[in-house]
């Protein structure tokens, strides 16, 4: 296959030259969280390359994102209450407004008109127009709201850490109506919802297990899942929650990273019962599926910071591990999840991965890098 | 909530207003295929607005397309052997050449640097270098060759109308690798692949039933499907084989469009056991699911191709019933599910549609429209 092995040296040296000054469509673009310096990194997955830094985005601790439909604006959620609402296009900031004192993560609704953003301090859920930012719904709910997740049908579901409430929001028509879930649960610290929109499923600080909704149901119950299971069954001090939204789906199983715990749970996505269990090298904080569902990389909690591990979904077997470096604190896949982006904060690098050879392709500079996000995440329910 | 009113307000004159020139997002875009004229509409799905029309695409009649992983370059696959790619950018031919007699389809690898055609004259497949259209690998297999998708791992899979095998070309390497696998039943017809890359499933027009593969066993072996059921159960005239690019994933179960009878079927994923039937207004062309998988949207074959019907995919009840018009030939979802675009060809129209009130939102004036391809099928696979 000479032709072939040509194209393949072709292709090599294309992923190595410098970036055309024409790359204008954004399917492939992705931003990546510069946490101490309030800056995010535009870069291109094709091209493996950085393209703009972009700045003043204020406190980007723990910061996170959302993008309009058409890959263009970023919705950036910062620790401060900033949302930022950035153009990748013309790599500036086009609007800043800061809606609260301090916030933990947003949303954007399925037609992409309205973007939501869940708030400590003070606690409660504030919904703007995504095209102006201009506040279209203030909900108060007396409570730290955690969890907030799009869903299907113009809506927005979140959670109460001290009330233990789930509501979901519902604008679809002009007057809001809100749908109140009580007994989710005891200090409910985080939430996901599922790729298809239907399963809610909130992460318990004050008590074993998890609590699901079926947001299909006329009148969605709490489901109690894992009741055995959580931090309550162990004395290993926490260093750091799990995050829900790590949480993978292979097939019909979900993949759950065990609270204080070396280990992933495997879960049954239909009956919510435990199939299986994997010991780790750490206390895993994201536990992330290759688009396929074939592999599950998961990443742990300080000190044991520094390491991958990544499991076979059908063995349920580590097939491999190794150290990127100090401090990764989070991975994105490629959409279809033939390579990975890894984000080494204390090496000041982002590491990019072929899943399958698990070779290095290539590193990118970042100061102290974060959260990877991709644009291709437009399109899909929950991230 | 009159702010929201508003906003809603707003919304609705934002759609309808002229689009800015200096959209080049991606990320929200679409192209028609007007089978009559050999052209092709962009579109812009958040505007409900066509863009432009590129012509000179040769014969479109029964013509798909698949986009680069950056959202800007269709590779659209005509049914004369052309091969185009259109900038959807520019908004231009980028390139063409006519690389068979008679050709069926084709798919993007993972990675996006390969393109493949599968063809009925001369049979067999070849694979191009997407950034220039050069001949990368030609692969000839003594058979017409339908079926041809993209699986994860640089690799495609192709079936045998004439010899009943299934072929998977894995071009990770230099050296291209092929495996072939016998016996996957008489002249099969089409196949899908599943999101995830897993499953490949093949309909049969010589027999009954159908025939699945699992591309994660190391030596996949031919499983049959519904091994009872098919159009040798029937005498009515097939007025056109159903699409398994149709079939629809509804949380644990697949839709089938039986083959010549008024009804689809309900499959156990896992299993692929039947689970159940619905009777249709007509022989099924497309049962797709909505992005969530909550609603199944049906066409159907000539005289009966003016109706839609929507299934409930919990009760598998038709819970909507309407006339677009004359000769509905297509159907594509908004990414995240809000909005279906149907094309409906006699009257030279693509109308939209809100997929939770069934209210008719905008038509588009096209002609003869037939396939509706929106950009977020770049991200995933088998598209």
């Amino acid at each position: 296959m000479k032709p072939l092995t040509l194209s393949l040296l072709t292709a090599l040296f294309v992923a190595a030259s410098p970036l055309q000054a024409d790359t204008i469509a954004t399917g492939d673009l992705g931003l990546i969280i510069e946490r101490a310096k309030g800056s995010v990194l535009l870069v291109d997955q094709s091209e493996r390359a950085t393209l703009a830094r972009i700045e003043g985005l204020g406190d980007l601790s723990h910061a996170s994102l959302v993008y309009s439909p058409d890959e263009r604006f970023a919705y950036v959620f910062g620790r401060d209450g900033g949302l930022t609402k950035v153009d990748i296009v013309t790599r500036t900031i086009a609007n800043r407004v800061v809606q609260a004192g301090n916030a933990i993560g947003g949303a954007i609704s399925d037609d992409g008109q309205l973007v939501a953003v869940s708030n400590y301090e003070p606690g409660g859920v504030r919904i703007f127009d995504a095209d102006t930012l201009k506040l279209v719904a203030d909900i108060p709910t007396d409570s730290k709201t955690i969890g907030l997740v799009d869903a299907p049908g113009r809506r927005f579901v979140f959670t109460m850490w001290d009330t233990g409430e789930t509501w979901i929001a519902d604008l679809s028509q002009p007057d809001m109506q809100i749908t109140k879930i009580t007994d989710m649960g005891d200090r409910p610290y985080d939430a996901l919802i599922t790729a298809n929109g239907r399963t809610y499923i909130t992460g318990l600080f004050g008590e074993d297990g998890l609590t699901a909704l079926d947001l299909w149901d006329e009148t969605p119950e709490p489901i109690r899942v894992l009741p055995n299971y959580g931090r309550g069954q162990q004395e290993m001090p926490v260093y750091k929650m799990p995050h829900l939204e790590g949480w993978a789906l292979t097939g019909s199983e979900f993949v759950l990273p065990a609270v204080g715990h070396h280990e992933v749970l495997w879960v049954d996505a239909d009956t919510l019962q435990e199939t299986g269990r994997t010991q780790t090298y750490g206390q895993p904080v994201f536990a992330m599926a290759r688009p396929d569902g074939r592999q599950v990389w998961v990443n742990f909690a300080h000190p044991l910071n520094d390491t991958i591990q990544v499991i076979d979904s059908v063995s349920k077997d580590i097939i491999h591990e190794f150290k990127p470096g100090p401090a990764v604190l989070h991975m994105e896949f490629t959409p279809r999840g033939h390579e990975v982006w890894l984000s080494v904060r204390d090496a000041g690098k982002v590491m990019i991965y072929d899943t399958r050879t698990f070779e290095k392709l290539r590193e990118i500079d970042a100061d102290s890098p974060s959260g990877i996000f991709f644009t291709a995440r437009a399109h899909r329910t929950g991230l």
